[in-house]
Order: C-alpha cells, then structure tokens, then sequence
C-alpha cells in the first residue's frame, strides 16, 4: 500500500479514457462516472489544416498514451469514448473532418482502439458528445428531447429525442450548423445559403461587422465593443442571435424540442446573445409547441467535450 | 352461416378503424393488418374553418358510426388510430389544426373513444401517420430513417428516425413546413419568414405565379401551364421546388435522413418538381450526408392518410 492513497472513487467505479478531436486541438483524459475529470489526467495536443496525417495521428498518440499512463495503479479502464469533429461514418469508426483535408474516412477508432486491446472504443461526432454531457451533468438534466449547441468557430451540435441519442445511418445527425435561416443569403462552404454556420459562428459574425466597418478582429474585441454599446457590434450579435432563433425554431419545428444548451467560446460574447435567440423563436407566434423551447446557455465548464466523449462510456444506455 | 361467406382475412386478422381529420373533410374506414381499405368501409364528410364545433364533431361521429357499422360480423376491431391536422396534444389526445379555429384543445381521442368502449384508441399528427403508412407499405419500406411528407394545400410530415417514430414531448415533431429556406423572405402565418409551406405548398406556389402574371388560379392550371412550357409556370415550379430542396438538405443535415417520400396534390404538378429539389439538395458538395438522401413520390394511393392512422394499430411496435 502507498503512504498517500489515491481517490478511492476512481478505482470502485471505473474510469473512461475520453478523447476530444477538434478543429484546433486534440485532448484526451481520464474521466469519472461521475463525469468529472481525474485531476492530473487531462493532455492536448494541436491539430489544424496544417498538419500531415502522421503528424495528426501522432497527436492523438500523444494525449492518448500520456492519459493512459496516468491511470492510477488500482483503477479499472471500463471504456473509451472518442468525440470527433464531423462529418464521421459511425457505423466503420472513420473521422473526416472539414478542417482537417488529410483524413478523410481515416480510421480513427481503430487507431485509438490500438492503444487499449480488449477495451471497448465508441466513436461519435463531437456535438453528439456533448449533447449527452448537457443530457448528464449541464444544462439539460431531466429532460428528454434536447438539442446541445457549440457556436464557436463553427457551430455544431447533436440531439437526444425520447431520452435516446440520435445518430442518423451515418452518424451525422446533429450538423445544425447547416440548418438555414430565411431572408439570410450568406454562402456557406458546405453549398448551402443562409446556413446558421455561415451567418452566426465567431469569424462569421465578426467578418459581418468588418463589412459594415467594424475595425477589430476577434470575438473577443467584438464583445468588448458589444459591451461598449458600439452600434456596428450591436447589429452584428443581433443578426447572429436572430439566426440562431430561426435555426432553433425551424429545428423544433421539426422535432419538437424542450431544451436546447448553448455552449462554445462565441456564445459568450455576450448573454444578450441569447435574448436575441429568444426574441426570433418567439415571432413564431401561431405554434406554441415552438415557442416553448427553452434555449439556455451550457451547463458545462472548459472540460465540457472530455465529459461528453466519456459520456460515450459511462451513459452508454442513453446511446442508440 | 351465410351462403356468401365474407373475406376471411378481415375475420382472422383483425381489422383497424382508421380516421383521418384533414382540413378540407375527415375521412373513416376499416383497414386490414396488410395495410388495405376494406371495400364499402370508407366514409367521408366535409370540415373546413366554417364549421361551428359542433358541426365537426357531427362530422366525425358521422364518418366512425358508418364505418363501425360496415365492420363484417365476424371481425374483429382491435384499435382505432386517428391522424389529424396539427397541432396536436399527443399526451391528452387534443387536437387544435390551423383551420379549424374553433377547435384548440379538443378532446378528439375521447370523442372517438365514446364509440368504441374498451377499444383503445391512438391519436397522432397526419403527417406522423402518412410517414409511418410510408414505412409500412409505401415508399420508404426498408429504411430505418425517414421523412414522409405531403405537399397540398399546406406542407407536413412525420419522421421515423431509427426505426421508430419520433414525437417529441407534444407530438409536434414533423412539422418540415415550418424548416425554413436560405434566400427566401416569404412571410408565414405561422410567424416565420421563409418556412417552406410559405413558399411551396399548393396555393403559396400559385399565388407568386399570379404575382409574376400567371392568369390561373389553381394548381391543376398550373400543371397544364408547366407541361406546356409556359415560363412563369416553370420558374415558379423551380422556385418551390428548389425551395422543397432545402428544407430537405437541412433536414438531413440536422436528422440525417436516409429517405423522403413525398406525396400530397400538389407533389404532382410535374415529376420535374422532384428533380428541381434534388438538384438542391446536391448543391450541397461538401456533405456526403446530405446528398446521399432520396427524395422518392410517394408509395402509397389515394388511401394513403387512412392507412396511415390505421398504422398507429397494426404498426404499434414503430410507434414511440
């Protein structure tokens, strides 16, 4: 026996490794079930567009085995969980994507479950993730039909409808970031016009500001000149929280939603933001079952998308 | 014994009484466990936003005692499924359809109920029930991950995502009428701006082609109009069908749809309708996802609504 004993709750109830794959980042750490992250556990390493696929793959390596290595002696791995920018193919574990143009179908699940034999690995797209998270720990505990929101430097998202994930054939269900907002004209990457994520991510919202003559060049200074009460700034975050509202609206037009949580380094430029929201779904005067969502910020901190991949182990019931 | 013995299937199988309120009539008949109207079973009777409540629900009991009555001596009901014009309470069996104005919150499943003592009796959205008579017999047979959806007088539609159908906590999901389009201002009654049934139901087409100079006033003028090459026809055709397109693309984007099967008077203006929405829906290049879905005409006959509620019965497994 050690003189200093470990956390007796990792070793009785099993931890998951989870793995985060983002457009900027990847991430992996060891997370209870009770979906908090082991302190000490938690590694990252960059990704970007930049990158070869060895130097992705090496990334992934990295966090992976750093955060396996500090699996306390007396604990028990019960599975991993790997959230993943989309689009994905669920059903074969292959990641692809948008802003990482060298892995396409890349075997992913299989590379990670490599590190781990005998041990279960369960792939999905990121906003999937971290809608379980809201569902299990944030902002959308106690209910059944939930959509969970990053607005950031794109904006994803998934769905739990009847308390059970929704995944799709594919595993993209979720992409409503692509869901597209009347009277908007923006062009979207994916071929679209007007998609949410064309009008209302970070650098969209601020590349509409500098249009109108907005001199800064972040979020950050966008918020900044929000709080200041800067006319160009106010419009911005209005026009981007209107399409947001639209997309919630047209999304719970289709299936009917009771909460959807908002998370993501944008969604905080300010909470007016949400008001905004609140006001274009509210305009859907004849359809009360719309008007009812409750659109709240995220429930999560920082360690929101670790939580959501582990999520994928320790709330596997809620999986479909 | 009779010397004419009646169908035996009816007597082996158990039949299903189908209603079907729509906004123009509502509509009752018998409907076997292989998805077919018993012949001299079907009744109708005209509804509309003229009717007092009292008016309807004569209407209704009307339609339901002459089928109950053509029920075969030797068959036996084993359910009542009734699909209506949204919205509806799915919990408490309440309907409030757009065009009825004088009935919100009816209790319609307990006024049906009334006629078939111990009988149970399962009320749900027209366009739930069409998606699931899709499933069943019609176009989308085989697939776990559907959109059915009719285009008439106003657009609807239900989905079965994962093989089972989806609700949500009102029974309103499915309401792709209301999924708004890019680039289009068209006001909605609903409150929205550019929802699709605004641009592209029946009426709403016929209308922006009136508006461009079109002299006729109804959709079968329109079809004669199209296929004869007339140019505002065309453009107004391609407009909602495009407009059909998008709401579809963001459907998919947001559910991850494997098929849509789309029926409803005015999905048969021309077959080219069909092609002007997938011809959206593949603008979408960077989404394997997305342009993989189907749009396929409807699989189902005119008996499309009333086998569809009698699937709430026989298909009881698909239903949430």
């Amino acid at each position: 026996m050690p003189t200093t004993a470990p956390q007796s709750t990792a070793a009785t109830t099993g931890l998951a490794l989870a793995v985060d794959l983002g457009g900027t980042k990847v991430e992996a750490a060891l997370v209870t079930d009770e979906g908090t992250v082991l302190p000490g556990t938690r590694f990252r390493s960059p990704t970007g567009p930049q990158r070869t696929s060895d130097e992705l793959q090496a990334a992934v390596d990295e966090v992976v085995t750093a955060a396996l290595a500090a699996l306390p002696a007396d604990a028990m791995l019960v599975g991993v969980g790997v959230g993943s920018a989309g689009p994905v193919d669920e059903e074969h574990g292959l990641v692809s994507p948008l802003n990482m143009p060298v892995w396409r179908d890349y075997p992913l699940r299989e590379r990670v479950a490599a590190h781990v034999p005998g041990v279960p690995v369960t792939l999905r797209m990121d906003g999937l993730a971290i809608t379980l998270a809201e569902h299990w720990v944030g902002a959308a505990q106690g209910s059944e039909h939930v959509m969970g929101m990053i607005v950031s430097t794109g904006v994803g998202g998934g769905l739990i409808l009847h308390g059970r994930t929704v995944s799709g054939p594919t595993g993209n269900a979720g992409h409503i970031g692509h869901v597209e907002c009347g009277g908007f004209d923006d062009p979207c990457a994916c071929g679209g016009t007007g998609c949410l994520e064309a009008i209302a991510s970070g650098p969209k919202t601020v590349a509409w500001a500098r249009r109108q003559g907005f001199a800064g060049t972040t979020g950050e200074e966008l918020s900044a000149a929000y709080a200041a009460g800067d006319e160009i700034a106010v419009a911005a975050v209005k026009r981007s929280g209107r399409a947001l509202g639209q997309a919630i609206a047209a999304a719970t037009s289709l299936v009917d939603l009771e909460v959807v949580a908002i998370g993501g380094g944008f969604s905080h430029v300010t909470p007016d933001l949400f008001e905004y929201a609140r006001q274009a779904v509210a305009e859907r005067v004849e359809f009360g079952f719309v008007t009812k969502v409750r659109i709240v910020p995220t429930g999560l901190s920082q360690d929101g998308p670790l939580i959501g991949a582990a999520a994928l182990v320790h709330r596997a019931d809620v999986l479909r």
